[in-house]
């Protein structure tokens, strides 16, 4: 399977597009200031000295670099942007050291500690730059930062690999091994290749360093060296970055052991650690995944940047294989559990995506000082740690990756997304208005191939083998096909101790979510009437229709318990896209309902 | 109203007196060898040294004392635990002070820090001591321990109210307000009853020192003033202990202003803060009350000594004013939240009694060394703060206080067990088999009154006057009543947002739950059929039938989501006794369930 990068894939209208639209419109900028103004930008002149207030934080190299990627992956900078990027590579140019290192908290806070303290982001924060600088010079053919970069990962190899000279052997964040992949492809350099799986075999070939509070082994993936690994554990960025670099690994050196450690983690993963919504991380201790089937609501963790690096790992398995289990989980990914990181106006975030909100939990525990950790229940534009909002950049900025792939015989369609592509003499364009409706028309210009749609889960009228409905196509050929898109219940297993009795409603791959803010207090216990008729109202700013159906909740009472009557009164019931939640202030929020 | 002392009331068989005889049988010696296993009788001998192993802990006193309290309750005391109770007032009597002094850790690990800080259960465990003497000279009319404890008493009046001259002015943990009002109903001596006051008056004036992560003021009861309180706040037991006597001063002082307090405090709780099992103490976090309807059930902490601490603050309100719902509560903690505590075997104890149990979550933080406090999920014969399992003993030996009161005109029936009770020239006695059936025999010999007999509110068959139906007696009639006793579901309040779209199964008075033991795995998983016949099958151990009905429940699944077809497959449901789970090994355990 060949990859179609996002650089071939040019989003022209639709859902994606006006995404894209906002991210460069009003994203980018409002990144940049909220980074400027917490002393970030500032933070690369390393003029920072003890006792100085705002003291750089160590993964503050990351944020920026993740700005300046996802700046970068568009296909078009703007004069101002290039002049921010310009600046930022001088300051990076002029503070990286004669041996290539750069990393801003190792060079003017802790100098005397490069390389010995695992857990401090040092190899994660160099594979953001490095991932950073590729971008760069594949839009604007500039080299400066490249070289910058190949500098630094010299020094790596030379340092880790060869002199293995550092106090740890891998990294303690996970990260540096796709970006050493991605810097091998853009400078055809296979020691880079060899630096990224040099980490990946190293991994859990011995214990190393974690924070105090974690197993050794299972937070950072050292458990076992990860070609016997077999199920996703620990901290889910570092876990999917982490295998996301394997599958590389797997697919470039055709590792099949690797691979299928790769597969029995996602068959993990997608069998019994993710939400509905495509979110991964049961809990905030740790930020990691935990036991099979927990998978609370109100406390999920569920980390924006999680669900990204599910769709990263998702998207490079497709590439070894077309299974459409890979395309569901990022369209589940693309359409809940990342969309909802980003709010509508495009400016504010969310770090964390819970399934449930209620509000006056967040401080019940009224005679505790600190209240235990609960997310928060409105996007902020900037955090302490504020890794997602840069990833939300970068990752719609390259969303256009995740549509196509082809072989010699076939060219698989994944995504639905409005635009053009071209690859390898071969020109293709979607039309539609997906998932606002099911209708997909697909022109193809080239030579005779076969074309494989993938037929969307909730799609159940259209034959397909495995997922996926396979056409003969020859030059100018138009292929029209629609899945439709129905409103339906989805159960969880049994297993899912929470769910039980409990159903979300899906329209196509959105999921939906009822809110205070329409529906007034106490929405776990309104009851959905299914068999009712379901009311679409077009939301432009959503880009998705709302849904209102009839309902029941039970009457007010005074008492605590009483004997069982169920004294309902009948409600209208307005639903509206998950992603979309929390754009109206602070407000309850539920996606597992009861269904009548 | 007057009180029947449990002296006056003695249960001849039936529930309560099976109960009474397996804590005289077994529990009362396994407490003891357990306490004096680790080290807390020896604790006595005041030996303890620095550097020593198991330094007293500041609560030793009371775990004793409850002990040497519960067995003096009893009408008879074995000679062997006479001697055991001697020796410990031989130990006592040489440990205190000239002064009247007497507190362990305060004696031999910081002499210097006495009655200088605030939190570490000085007061609480002189409170103690002073119930264990009255009870012990009560049944056996030795006045040693009680004029011991009266020089304590003694020199607290001194030190907190003559001379004020303790670091602090009100007691960090509540207790001694109920039993210096024991003190004086015991001694006559008012000065007792009036220091009682004085704590109860002084409470919340001014803010003193809690443990550092509690809001001051709210963790123990010192937010206002406390007839300015309405609402029940903080750590439970030493709520519902300070409660208590505001309650017992209300009474003898004839305070509205306080009697007003207790009763919006009470009414708080049962109509927001109480467990469906008469539990409270909805988090391990302060093991306090949060805010209204936050009544998690895995992670209730409703610990025994809680559920034990409101049926003492609601007996109390029924002395003032005879409200059936006074009546209601103790026996939903009696038959319930309180019985839990105990193992059927007499031997064992919960510390916390959680509504819900799922083994696996209590380890779910795969990747964490140390897992968030979840409540164990079997018994234990001793903690390491072991303040329930005596308390147990006491509040099982003293049951009886809760079955009648009487005023000029009437003799109240509150609760239902078989026995004979003597006071004040009359005579009355109950068979029944409570709660195994609702029939109860009342035979009355005394004077021509009027006999008020409490319809429980599970019973809709009887016409009663605010819960109790009125007879008139005379001398040696009998009363003949039938309650039925109804299996039935009971839901909870819409705003319980655990609770929505589940239903409590209740026999009589008595909670049901299912136990994976005997029902498997993911219970939350299950519906009940409650159309179906219900079967009810004696058990001796427990002396009350388990149920069994059909139910329902999905089939396995490998999937973790997919379109809803609730694929069901038929079962049998056996459900047992709340105050029984657990006494068969670790299971999963259930009280709110689905029900169709």
């Amino acid at each position: 399977m060949t990859e179609v990068s996002h650089r071939n894939v040019k989003l022209t209208d639709g859902f994606w597009k006006k995404r894209q639209d906002i991210i460069k419109d009003v994203t980018i900028k409002s990144v940049y200031d909220r980074f400027f103004d917490t002393g970030r930008v500032e933070a690369f002149e390393m003029k920072w000295k003890n006792g100085d207030k705002n003291m750089p934080h160590v993964f503050w190299d990351s944020d920026i670099a993740k700005w300046m990627e996802g700046v970068s992956l568009f296909s078009e900078i703007t004069p101002e942007n290039i002049e921010k990027i310009e600046n930022l590579i001088d300051l990076i140019e002029a503070g990286q050291d004669e041996n290539g290192y750069f990393n801003i908290f190792f060079t003017v806070v802790e100098p005397e500690n490069r390389f010995s303290k695992r857990t401090e982001h040092e190899l994660y924060c160099a594979g953001h730059l490095m991932e950073a600088a590729v971008a760069y010079y594949r839009t604007t053919g500039r080299d400066r930062f490249l070289r910058i970069m190949c500098r630094y990962a010299d020094h790596i190899e030379q340092v880790f690999k060869n002199e293995k000279s550092a106090a740890f052997t891998t990294p303690g964040h996970e990260e540096i091994e796709l970006a050493l992949v991605k810097l091998y492809s853009a400078t055809g350099e296979k020691r880079y290749l060899e630096l990224a799986k040099f980490f990946i075999d190293e991994r859990g070939n011995r214990l190393e360093h974690t924070y105090g509070g974690f197993t050794d082994g299972l937070y950072d993936q050292s458990f076992l060296p990860v070609r016997e690994q077999k199920t996703a554990e620990g901290h889910c960025v570092r876990a999917c970055y982490l295998y996301s670099g394997m599958a590389d690994i797997a697919r470039i050196y055709d590792d099949e052991e690797l691979k299928n450690a790769c597969e029995m983690i996602f068959d993990d993963i997608v069998k019994h650690k993710m939400y509905v919504t495509g979110g991964i991380g049961s809990t905030h201790l740790g930020e990691a995944f935990t036991i099979p089937y927990d998978l609370p609501n109100r406390t999920a963790y569920t980390e924006t940047c999680a669900a990204i690096s599910l769709a990263f790992f998702a998207h490079r398995l497709q590439l070894m294989e077309p299974k459409a289990v890979y395309a569901e989980v990022i369209e589940k990914v693309l359409y809940n559990g990342f969309l909802s990181g980003l709010s509508l106006d495009g400016k504010s975030f969310f770090y964390e995506n819970p399934l449930e909100i209620i509000p006056e939990l967040r401080t019940k525990d009224v005679c505790m000082k600190e209240q235990p950790h609960i997310p928060i229940t409105e996007r902020l534009e900037v955090f302490s740690c504020s890794c997602c909002p840069p990833n939300v950049i970068r990752f719609v900025a390259e969303i256009g990756e995740n549509v196509y792939t082809y072989d010699d015989d076939t060219v698989y369609v994944h995504q639905f997304m409005s635009g053009e592509a071209e690859f390898d003499g071969i020109k293709i364009s979607q039309e539609t208005e997906y998932p606002l409706n099911g209708k997909v028309t697909i022109k193809y210009e080239g030579p005779a191939k076969k074309l494989a749609v993938r037929v969307p889960s909730f799609c159940e009228d259209i034959e397909n083998e495995n997922g996926y409905v396979f056409f003969d196509v020859d030059n100018g050929m138009v292929t029209e096909i629609d899945f439709g898109m129905p409103v339906y219940c989805v159960e969880s297993n049994p297993r899912v101790y929470e769910n039980c009795g409990r159903y979300a409603v899906m329209r196509g791959p959105v999921v939906y979510c009822a809110e205070g803010k329409d529906n007034g207090k106490y929405l776990r216990d309104i009851t959905l009437d299914f068999s009712s008729d379901i009311e679409e109202i077009y939301n432009e700013e959503m880009s998705l229709p709302v849904l209102e159906m009839k309902g029941f909740r039970r009457k007010p009472e005074e008492k605590l318990y009483y004997k069982k009557k169920d004294d309902c009164e009948e409600i209208t019931v307005k639903l509206i896209p998950y992603f979309a939640f929390a754009n109206r202030g602070e407000s309850e929020m539920l996606v597992w309902m009861q269904v009548k």
